[in-house]
């Protein structure tokens, strides 16, 4: 299990900023009794590492619950140190006036089952065998995730979310979470997902995984065991991920056809050339240091897998019958892996069942990154929402 | 060097389709004055292979030169053997009439310098070492091709072509030769194309170049030497460039999220479940058994390197403005590697250099291999512009 951050209480300096949740520090919770999954196996317990940012009002009425994307993990705001350069993932929407506003909300943020940033998963000892679960580790589908994140609800005395919110991935556990437990959920944020990928999504991750296994050092996923990291599997996993995820506008404008030397090498061993083939190495080779090749197989089959609607006679409209909330659905405009096409899918669906539903398309040239990076518009309507789900608290 | 067909005298079966070419055979043709580079490298002698359809009528004014695109080669049309399953790459278009009419013209079609299929390249043997060239062979670029292809129709005594035509990677070569030998040509087609690619084009080829460079197998591109083959790479890189080669419309309605069992395996160790996985493995063997890994960097290199304009001050009209030749520009809606936006640049410059330009969008489900595809409008369009070629022939 990676090691968590020192846990000497923090000293939190002038220097950050004043709309930082500031220094934070991860929880682990363990959970002794038995998960039963929907793969049909078990998990006898399981440990969830959590940050909370805000504090939990009386009526424990302000909890928002933050579902992360595909190589997300706990830290979606603030600081681990007082010289931490890197913020949390979501730093841009999590904090004191932002749109996720943390002197109005309690905001609960894990790294799910299955991860690799502290929270059981393929890296986690298996306590049958006293080694690391590698994999071995049972498949997960959202719902796993959904149960264990209503058993964390539980634990911090929580009977029901202002919100769950969630991008990408983290959408489709939100949306689970709206069907899953009706009465647990008030407001439904779903931001740049899906109800499902698309065959060309599945290709892609299909690829990725490939890479992954391709390489020789994955060991055919005994490679904790060699001492062993596949990191050009690794990184070539990440590196077709971040095409993807950017647009090919935004990868014009950032990049261009720059040259990293003023003029062609023109041979076949000047492989990088190009600044964007560079700045895509850098990216393989940061992820290659920091992520888990088990968890990420793991992850990308949990986001083929889902598919809202398929207990439900495939009927999306069905699904959402049994949801109780009020929904956000938000797209952005230049998002090619969950276009805004489909997001008025759910937003459809929605409106058949009679749900309550806010949507907006935001004009970006960022791709699916969008729903991380600033945006005038996205934060505007975003902001409102929760300024409402907060009146309701 | 790969193994050319058997070249015993055909025997043409009654069973092969009367729009087609029938048997073809492939040429050798052996140049040995030697070609001085863009590089700065010369090569003593070079060999293409080359399949020609159709007469070189008395004037010899009907010659059309077809130009392939990454993975083409000199097959373009018609078959090998009587029991030939696969017909050449582009027999949809080629042929008795079809819009490149084989009763109207003589079609050359050839198999570019540092391709695998018979032309001189990584695979041939390098006279200096007397072992195959593999990574040492001399990087190149488009003008090269033009340059080798200009002594080919010297060689068959086409002083001028009627038409060079090409799609992708074979269109920038037609835009090539409009400028590098306007004299030479009447018309220039240039099909799903671009004047340099994006860079997210860029980034998906450096994905698949390395991952051809990750394989354990390419020995540092040694592998011939080795007696080596760096399947898993080439299988990687193919997947890539298939994915991006087709549209994620066609892909949903090809293979939605359909299983190849009933259900769910849903095992880290089951990992092809989806249709579409296993149609992308299967496309990815295949290449990887017939396509050389360094030829595939190399043309992969020489796609990134093409810039129309680079030597015109960056500038395609100043670059069309050396160009004499009539155009016809295509572009597929569906297509997102190649554009419909790159080929309107195209146009733009073209209207803006003067030049006597016809140009359509073609609405297609089938993304950028829409261009090798039957499409009724295309079609049309093409057989149209292409008998307007005949006539001034």
């Amino acid at each position: 299990m990676p090691e968590l951050p020192d846990s000497s209480p923090p000293d939190i300096p002038d220097s950050l900023p004043l709309n930082s949740v500031g220094l934070v520090e991860p929880q682990v919770f363990e959970f002794e009794e038995p998960l039963e999954l929907s793969c049909g196996r078990s998990l006898n317990a399981y440990r969830l590492v959590v940050e909370t940012y805000g504090e939990l009002n009386d009526k424990k009425s302000n909890a928002i619950l933050i579902c992360h994307a595909l190589s997300g993990d706990h830290h979606a705001a603030g600081y681990h140190s007082a010289n931490d350069t890197k913020v949390g993932w979501w730093d841009e929407y999590i904090g004191p006036g932002k749109p996720i506003d943390t002197t109005l909300f309690y905001v609960v943020s894990l790294n799910n089952l299955g991860g690799c940033h502290g929270s059981t998963g393929p890296c986690s000892i298996n306590p049958d065998t006293d080694k690391p679960w590698g994999k071995d580790f049972p498949p997960l589908r959202i719902r796993d995730w959904v149960h264990s994140q209503a058993r964390l609800a539980d634990r911090l005395g929580i009977d029901q979310w202002a919100a769950v919110i969630g991008g990408s991935l983290g959408g489709m556990n939100a949306m689970r979470w709206s069907i899953e437990y009706p009465e647990r959920v008030r407001h439904c944020a779903v931001i740049a997902s899906a109800t499902k990928l698309t065959a060309q999504n599945i290709a892609f991750n299909e690829i990725a995984r490939r890479a992954i296994r391709s390489d020789a050092q994955f060991f055919d996923g005994d490679f904790l065991e060699q001492d062993a990291i596949p990191r050009d599997g690794l990184a070539l996993a990440r590196m077709i991920g971040h095409v993807t995820y950017l647009s090919d506008e935004l990868m014009g404008e950032r990049f261009g056809r720059e040259l990293r030397s003023g003029s062609f090498q023109q041979g076949l061993e000047a492989p990088v050339e190009f600044q964007v083939e560079s700045y895509l190495h850098h990216q393989g080779k940061r992820f290659a240091e920091s992520f888990d090749a088990n968890t990420y197989l793991l992850m990308t089959k949990i986001l083929d897998y889902f598919d809202l609607a398929r207990e439900y006679n495939n009927d999306p409209v069905e699904a959402f019958g049994h949801a109780q909330c009020k929904f956000l659905v938000v797209s952005f405009s230049s998002d090619w892996r969950f276009s805004p096409a489909r997001s008025r899918e759910i937003v459809d669906a929605l409106i058949a069942a009679n749900r309550d539903v806010v949507y907006t398309e935001v004009e970006s040239t960022m791709g699916h990154d969008a729903f991380l990076l600033p945006n005038e518009r996205y934060e505007s309507v975003f902001r409102t929402y929760m300024l409402k789900v907060a009146q309701e608290c």
